[in-house]
């Protein structure tokens, strides 16, 4: 009996798209008004779905608890009222768009979650533009 | 050509996460204040995905007047302004975490859909807490 | 140079609408399916508005962080993952429909602002019942 | 590393569920107020996934500029403000179903997304009725 | 105490923006695309408020289950599934506008709610595009 | 016959808390994580709503297209994708918080708008935190 539990958290930042080793040309052509030299920001919405078996004693796949703060220590303690190229490791050489970003979350909390579980990470940038990844 | 078609509703219920066989201590440890033995409550959102082929002559998978009334037979006049625990037969000897009313709302769906079509439930607790059952 | 800033929490309670005085026959009549003896219950929506004067200095009508510890204070901490009958004082005496759910909190909330600003409490008891209470 | 990239677009339409072939009260039996001979009409929301590997120079699957764009010729120019039987010649001989719809909004876009990237189209009629086509 | 009660309903209908007076080229210069002559359609929402005193005896400003009656006799039945140009003999003459349309349905619950209650109606076209009518 | 008409649009943007003229002790006091140096950022909606008479030739307020015309013009150029403390002229001597922002936008549409209609600019910084001003 397998079920997914998924749970919803946010954190608003900064970002600015842009690719160093490109000319200023290129990146306002690629990156149009992301690339905006003084930054912008989103409030992102995270949504974090494991997906496991049910354990029979406590009727739960995890701990809604346990999994919430997973994403606070590995996603709103470092992201959260950040600028996520000035002050985030992780897109120091990567470019943050939102697939980057939600591949960057994916990776951090597959280390917290047990590896019989599965793990979806969806990310919504603007409640219209937003991506997902599993590990594919 | 097979398409999923989706249908949400809702009810409001009190619940209660408690083990008879566990102390005090234990539920208490386990399930915090999803303990209270006064009970607390939900407005849960249910959205049922039925997928199947498309029929020829009506363009419909499956007539959303009639799924929705599946869902109100077997979900909402059994569950609605209850309390899980004491109202709801099914939830006599299963605690009532989301995870067991997805799976519970999944088997009693099962019986009233063709077994040539696939069912997911999908279940808020609260807008940021949501779970889905697929049968597998 | 008068501002509204509005702020947004959540509770999820259980309660029951019974008058004691009455019989179960015209408690049956006036409350319908939310007298259930067991009770149920909501993920109740507040939003705190509170109108007044922006501080030159800080840009505030009030700090947010601020009003944000008073709702916990106030509402969370008293009202979340309880019994609305049972496990809290204010309503021992005064049924807990909407309405009256909206004054207490306005009450209490009324203690902690500044009387130079007005205060407004809107509570939703599902996505399509909500009341709201001014102090009038 | 596969991810998928979503974006959300609406559109307002009119339409009536009807099938020449048969009589009234069959169209009215099958159908059900969706016949209304005058047409009633929605606000449709679609969301377009689009799953595929990351390019290592701009970190995107697709610019969400380019699938907005495709969105905008392929679905809102040609639907929105529009009668889906009178106006739009997909629909001349197949019933304005939500379930046809979004299997015609794919067939359209498949035409425009590389086919090395998987396509899925959700399609809300309201906010509590909605399909989903992935081309199986 | 005056508290302000309100119901949330909703609707699906087809409409145009016409006037019979004026020539196509200003039907089309003034209403656009709303002016479609096959009309298009919305998923109007409607909320509406009463503002009343508290009832001591039952909590309440008005019995939502009533208000609700109230909504589905004189806005539900008349509108859903319509086309308001055609169908319905309030907008005979009358353009079916969101101004208009509010307008109406304020017209029509004002004569079933008490009249020493207040009345707001909010109605909403598209999420983006509403308006509402206290009857000033 | 006064009916308020109410537009819905968004921007996303950077910012940052801070006076300069105080201390990084006092701004990181009062500002807390909102005076990161290096900015953070929002999903900005805006909602604007004019009251007025209804115009009895075309049923209309103001032109919905106008006013989303004013809105781009005023605020989504300006605002949209731009770091408000660095590249908004309006917020070079002035804190870009929400109240701020809310009279800024204010102070801009109001010159746009006939003077006989009322004027009301609601600021969602998050779904959670929000203002709204009157020209009070």
């Amino acid at each position: 009996m397998k079920v997914t539990v998924s749970r919803k958290a946010h954190f608003n930042a900064a970002h600015r798209l842009y690719r160093k080793e490109w000319t200023d040309e290129k990146n306002e052509l690629i990156f149009g008004k992301c690339n905006n030299a003084n930054f912008h920001g989103h409030n992102y919405e995270v949504i974090v779905h494991v997906t496991g078996a049910v354990d029979p004693e406590t009727g739960y796949v995890i701990d809604l608890k346990i999994l919430s703060d997973y994403i606070y220590e590995e996603v709103e303690v470092p992201f959260d009222h950040k600028n996520l190229n000035l002050d985030v490791a992780d897109f120091a050489e990567l470019i943050p768009t939102a697939e980057h970003i939600a591949v960057v979350i994916w990776n951090k909390l597959r280390k917290r979650i047990e590896m019989d579980k599965q793990l979806e990470v969806v990310l919504y940038e603007t409640p219209r533009n937003f991506v997902s990844y599993k590990g594919d």
